[in-house]
C-alpha cells in the first residue's frame, strides 16, 4: 500500500509519509512553515492547522476523503485549558491515516505577516531575532559527568537543531535552579540562534520587544508581542533633554561648554526611556521581565547620546560619526533597567553626520530601494533628512531647515499640541480667515467651536498651521511671490498692521493675539528653500528633473497638507496624488527591525551603499537655495496644482487622507 | 639582473625580492615569523634581525657578501632612544641590496618560546589571545562620510589584515578623542583577532596578563608581559573564604545553610583577587590599566564561586557542574576592578564534579596527552584529583583524601608554614628523631638550629612532615604494617606513651609538645589509602598494572619526598627516578593558557575526551581502598625502594630535586 499523500496549503508543498506520522513532522520534513514553541508537546498551541476537507480534487488527489486520526485526548485537554477552535487540530498531535490536504492558517506560520495599518506600506514578515524554545533536558548522571548547561545545550541541539549555543553569565547562574524548578523542563530564550539570554522553568510562551524612536522633541515607543508581531501598546513622552536646548545644536553646544555634560544628557534620556518602557508594560498588563529585545532609532546626536558617546564631533565640520555601523549590545550597557536584565539592544545604523538611524528606519519602512519608481522621502525636523532613489541608486543628505517648521522662533509659533492652529483658510473676497486647532474638529467659524475649545483655548500656531497660513496669504494676495506682505491691501482688511517698515497680518485679534510678521514669513521661506534645495541637489546627483513619488515622514510631514507643501515649493513638483504622509516612518522602521532579523541585515547593507551628499560642501546647494526662496517656486504652478487650489475648501480637511489617524499620531 | 636572494634562519625560508624591498616585507611574504607591534614604522623595535655574514656558503649561495642598505637615519634615531644592539638591524627599515642571510633571533619571533624554569616541563610558545596593533587612520572627510570607528577598522584591515572587527561600547566611546589625541595614530588592543577592547593614542607597546590559581587555601597569581611571555611578578595570598570553612565541603555547607551565602563567598574571594592584582602591578611597577587579560583555574567549588554560581549542586550526588565548558567573559562581569575595565577573562574548563579547572591546568602543564609513556598525575588537596593516561587515552577521577595531608585535624598538625616540621628522621638504633622546620636549613640536632629557630619556633607538623614521620616510624619498627604503634618498644624509648588502649609517639617533648597518636596514623592511612585506591581504579580502567611516570602536583605534592610517598604507598609503584614534583602545575597551566591561545583550544578539546570516573559509584574503589590501608602496601617493597631507604640520610634533603625552589613555592 502506498503511504498517504499530504498536501499543505497555501505553500502547495506535498509528500508521502508512513501512516501514523504526525502532521508537524511531515510539515518539517517538507520545509512547510509551521510555528512551534513547545517543540511538539501540545503545550503552545501555535501549530494549529485545518483539514482542507472539500478541496481534494483541485490538488489532483484521487480520494476526496480527509484522513487524520480522530482528535486525541491531548488535544481535548489543550482545548479545555486554552481552547482549540472548531475544525482546528494541533499539527504535533494529529497523525496521518490517509491522503489529506492540510491548511496552515496565517497565524500558525513562523514567518506570518504582521498587519500594518496603511495599505501602501510594505508588509512585515514576522521573523524576530529572539525565539523561545521549550526543551526536556536529561538529568545529571554520575556515570557520565557533563555540566547542566551542556546537557541543556544538547537538548536544544537535539530538539531544535540549535548548535554552538553560548550563554550569558547571569543566565548560566540560573540554569541549575531553573532546571530543577521545572522538573528538567525549561524554556530557553535564544538570541539570534546563538546565545541563551534567559531561561524559564517549564513551558513559557511570552516574549516582548520595544521599538523606540528617540526624537529631539518626542520619544515614541511601541511594545510588540514577538510571537505574534502585534503592537500591544504605544506611548510617547517628551524628550527631557529639551531643558538642555530645544534643538540639536544647542544640546551639542551644552556638551561642548560643560565638560562631561554628555553624561547628563545621556542619563536624562535613559531615565525617560525606562519610564516609558515601564508605562508600556503596565498598559499592556505584561511582566516587564518578559521584555527581551529593544530597538532604537534616532538622529545622530540622539543616537550618540543614547550610547553615551560624546556628540561634540557632530557639532562641527567634518561632522564625523563615532560609528556608522549598526550596534548590538545588552540593555544594561545603555542603562535599560525597566526590562529583563538580559534584554538585548539593536540600534539601527546612522548614515552620515546629519543623517541618522531614524532615516535608516524611514528607509526600512518606505523601502525606496525596493522600487523601480524614484521616490523622494523627506523627514523634517530641525534638520530635514532627505533620501532619493530607487532599487538602483539611493542618495541621502540633510538640509538645515531650522526650527520654523516646528513652530519654534516664530512670533506666535508653538509646537504641535492641543490648542495650536493647524489649519488655516482665507476667504479670497473678504480676506477673513478661519482656522482649526489641534484637539477639535470644528473650524473657527462653525457653531460649536467656542464650546469645543473652551477648555483648550487657542494657544498659538504650529508648523502645519503656518504653512497653510502662508499659502493662503499668497493665494489671497496678501503676500507676493517674494514673500513680501502687501500693505496696499490694508484698506480692505483691518488685519494688516504696519510695524516699522514692514507689515504684519493678524490671524486672531483676540486673546492671545496670533500674528504673522514679515520676519515669520522670511523664516518659513528660508526653511522651505533649504528643504527644496536639498531635494534638488539629490535630484541633480541622480540626474533627474522629476520624482515619481514623495513621502512626507515624521510628525511635521504627516501633518502638513501636501497641497500646500507643493504650493509653497517645500518639495519639488510631483503629481499631487503621489505625495503622501508616511506617519512616524522612523518608528515603523524600528518596529520592522524588531520583528524581522533579515530587515537588520538589509538596512546594514543598504546604509553602506547609500551615496551620502554633504550639502555644506556642495556649491549647487547654495544656488538651489537662493532660487527656492520665491513663492510659489516657478515650477510649482502646474495645471494640476492650480486646479486643486481652486477646489471648494471642504468643511473638514480631507485632502491628506484620514484626518483622524493623523490627529492620533505623535506630534513634534 | 636577477633579484637578490634572501634566506632567513632558523626557518630556512628563502625567496628573491627586488632591490629596495624592506627585509620585513620579504619576511612576511615568505611567512617568516617576525614580530611587530608598530607595523613597520621603526617604533617598537620588535623586528630586530641580524645579518648572517659568514654563513652564506652553507646555504648554498654563490656570493659570500651580505647586501643590505647602510644603517638608516631612522634606525639611528631608534638606537638613540631605545638602543639597538651592535649588529642588529630593524627589519622594517633595512632594505635589500643583494643576496643575504638574515637571522631572526628568538626574541624577534612572534611565537617565541617562553623560558620555563624546570627543564622537563613542556615549552610554552608565546601566542597570546591579545595583540597590540599600531595604525595610522585616515582623517574624516565630508566627501565620504564614514564613522571614525569604521575608518579605524579599515586601517586595521589594510595594515594588519584584521577583518570583521567589533568593538566594546566603552571602547567605542573613546575612539574619537583618542584618534584626535594621537594625531590619527593609535594602538588598538585586539582580542582574539576579533574585538577591539581598548585603544591608546599613538604608539603603545605594553600589554600584561595575570594567571591565577584559586586554591581553597591559597591564591597564587603570576603577572606576565604578553609581548615577551616573561613573568614580571608572582604573589600569593590566603583564600579569605577560609573563615567560612577550612575545606570545600564546609564552604558548600555554609551556602546551603545560609541562603545567598554564595554571594558572600564570591565577594570575599573577588576582593582578595583585586588586592592581589593591584599588588602584582605595584611590584612590577606597571600601570594596572595595561592589564588586559586574566586567566583563572580552580577546583569546581572555587570555579563556581568565582563566577558567582551557587555551588550547592557540587555538595551532593550527582555532583552536577553548572558547566564544564571553558568560559570567556569580561573582567567586570566577575568584579575585577583592579585591572583595565575592558580586560577579558578566560576560565579553564572543569572536568567533572570533583575534578576542576585546576586539573585542566595541570594537564596543560604536564601534557600526559602528548606522550607515549603512561603518566599518573596526582594533585593532592582535601580531594586528590588524579589523571592517568597517554596520547591515546586519558582518565580522571577525584578521591576523598580528607584534610590529613594538609596537616589538618591531626593532634599536632598544622598547615605548611614557617615553624612547621616538614622533614623527620628516626635513628634505627636509638629511636631518637631529628627534624627540620620550614624556614630554616638546619636539622634539629645540628648546631645553629636553636639560633635559627629562635624567632620562628617549632609550631606543629605539616603534611610532608607527618608522611616522613609515619614512614620513619615504620622503618624504625615503631609501627607495624597495619599502622599499629608498638608499645612493646616503650622500654627502649621514653617517647612512647600509653593513652588508654593505644600508644602515642612524642616527636618533641618540649614546648609545644609534638605528638603523633594512633588516631593520627589512622587518618594518614585513610588518606593514603583513598589516594592509592583512586590511582588503582584508573589503572584498572586503563587496563595497566604499572605506570611509567608519576608527577606529584600542588603544594603537598611538591613538598613530600617521593621516597616516602612510595614507601607508604600513597601512589602505586614506580621507578623512584620517575616520580617527581610538578610544582604548582595548575598555576603553570593557567600561565600557558594566558600566553598561548592554541593551548585554550587544546584543553577545551582534551577535557571533552577525558574519561571521567566517579569513585563514589565504583565498587572496586572500595576494594582498593581496603587493600591499601596497610603499610607498606605489599607491592611497595621493591628492591629499588628497599635500596633507597637504606641510603645514608643526607644532611640536606635533595632527593626531590631543588629544595630551594620548593621552599619558595606557595604552600597549602
Amino acid at each position: 500500500m502506498t503511504d498517504p499523500l499530504v498536501v499543505f496549503t497555501p505553500s502547495g508543498k506535498r509528500g508521502r509519509f508512513p501512516v501514523g506520522t504526525p502532521v508537524l513532522t511531515a510539515a518539517r520534513q517538507l520545509g512547510v512553515d509551521i510555528d512551534s514553541v513547545c517543540g511538539g508537546r501540545a503545550l503552545c498551541g501555535r501549530c494549529q492547522v485545518e483539514v482542507g476537507e472539500g478541496s481534494f480534487a483541485k490538488h489532483g488527489l484521487a480520494s476526496t476523503a480527509a484522513h487524520l486520526d480522530a482528535i486525541t485526548a491531548t488535544e481535548m485537554r489543550f482545548d479545555e485549558k486554552k481552547g482549540l477552535p472548531a475544525g482546528r487540530r494541533l499539527a504535533c498531535q494529529a497523525l496521518l491515516r490517509g491522503d489529506v490536504v492540510i491548511d496552515v492558517p496565517q497565524e500558525s506560520q513562523v514567518h506570518k505577516q504582521v498587519v500594518r495599518k496603511r495599505a501602501e506600506a510594505r508588509a512585515i514578515a514576522l521573523d524576530p531575532v529572539l525565539r523561545l524554545h521549550y526543551v526536556e533536558v536529561a538529568e545529571p548522571d554520575m556515570h557520565e559527568a557533563r555540566g547542566d548547561f551542556e546537557r541543556l545545550k544538547e537538548a536544544l541541539e537535539a530538539q531544535w537543531g540549535l548548535s554552538e549555543l553560548t550563554i550569558d553569565l547571569p543566565t548560566l547562574r540560573a540554569v541549575q535552579p531553573k532546571l530543577r524548578q521545572g522538573g528538567w523542563r525549561l524554556t530557553a530564550v535564544v538570541h539570534d540562534q546563538k546565545r541563551i539570554i534567559a531561561t524559564r522553568p517549564g513551558f513559557h510562551d511570552k516574549a516582548y520587544g520595544i521599538a523606540t524612536d528617540i526624537g529631539s522633541t518626542t520619544i515614541a515607543a511601541h511594545l510588540c508581542d514577538l510571537l505574534t508581531g502585534e503592537v500591544l501598546a504605544s506611548a510617547g513622552m517628551m524628550n527631557p533633554q529639551i531643558r538642555f536646548g530645544e534643538d540639536l545644536m544647542s544640546r551639542v553646544s551644552y556638551v561642548m561648554m560643560n565638560p562631561g555634560g554628555e553624561k547628563e544628557l545621556t542619563e536624562t534620556v535613559r531615565g525617560t526611556l525606562n519610564a516609558l518602557m515601564a508605562q508600556l508594560a503596565a498598559e499592556a498588563l505584561i511582566d516587564a521581565n518578559d521584555i527581551f529585545e529593544l530597538v532604537f532609532v534616532g538622529n545622530p546626536v540622539m543616537h550618540h547620546l543614547l550610547l553615551g558617546i560624546d556628540p561634540t564631533e557632530l557639532g562641527g565640520a567634518p561632522f564625523a560619526l563615532a560609528t556608522d555601523s549598526a550596534i548590538e549590545l545588552y540593555g544594561t550597557e545603555v542603562g535599560m533597567t525597566a526590562v529583563n536584565d538580559s534584554a538585548r539592544v539593536y540600534v539601527l545604523p546612522c548614515i552620515a553626520g546629519h543623517v541618522g538611524a531614524d532615516t535608516a528606519g524611514v528607509l526600512l519602512s518606505e523601502g525606496p530601494h525596493l522600487q523601480d519608481e524614484t521616490m523622494l522621502v523627506v523627514d523634517v525636523g530641525t534638520n530635514a533628512e532627505i533620501v532619493l532613489g530607487n532599487r538602483h541608486r539611493l542618495l541621502a543628505c540633510s538640509s538645515p531647515t531650522g526650527p520654523a517648521f516646528e513652530g519654534a522662533q516664530l512670533t506666535s509659533g508653538q509646537r504641535a499640541a492641543p490648542g495650536a492652529i493647524e489649519r488655516v483658510r482665507i476667504d479670497r473676497e473678504t480676506l477673513e480667515p478661519r482656522f482649526k486647532i489641534i484637539g477639535t474638529d470644528y473650524w473657527s467659524n462653525e457653531d460649536g467651536f467656542a464650546a469645543a475649545t473652551r477648555r483648550i483655548g487657542v494657544t498659538g500656531i504650529c508648523g502645519s498651521g503656518i504653512i497653510e497660513a502662508v499659502g493662503e496669504m499668497f493665494l489671497a494676495g496678501l503676500i507676493d511671490a517674494d514673500g513680501v506682505i502687501d500693505g496696499g491691501l490694508a484698506p480692505r482688511t483691518p488685519r494688516l498692521v504696519q510695524e516699522g517698515r514692514t507689515w504684519t497680518w493678524v490671524l486672531q485679534a483676540g486673546e492671545p493675539e496670533i500674528r504673522i510678521t514679515q520676519t515669520d514669513i522670511r523664516a518659513i521661506q528660508l526653511a522651505k528653500a533649504a528643504l527644496h534645495a536639498g531635494c534638488r541637489l539629490l535630484m541633480d546627483h541622480l540626474g533627474i528633473d522629476k520624482v515619481d513619488r514623495i513621502r512626507l515622514a515624521g510628525a511635521f510631514g504627516s501633518h502638513i497638507d501636501p497641497l500646500y507643501a507643493l504650493l509653497l515649493g517645500l518639495v519639488p513638483d510631483c503629481a499631487l496624488a503621489h505625495v503622501s504622509a508616511a506617519g512616524n516612518a522612523a518608528g515603523t522602521g524600528a518596529r520592522i527591525a524588531l520583528l524581522n532579523v533579515q530587515a537588520r541585515r538589509e538596512i546594514e547593507a543598504l546604509v553602506r551603499r547609500i551615496e551620502k551628499i554633504e550639502t555644506a560642501i556642495e556649491p549647487r546647494f547654495q544656488e538651489h537655495f537662493v532660487a527656492a526662496m520665491a513663492i510659489p517656486h516657478k515650477t510649482a504652478a502646474t495645471p494640476e496644482l492650480a486646479k486643486a487650489i481652486t477646489l471648494p475648501v471642504p468643511k473638514r480637511s480631507s485632502t491628506t487622507g484620514d484626518a483622524r489617524s493623523r490627529r492620533r499620531a505623535p506630534r513634534a
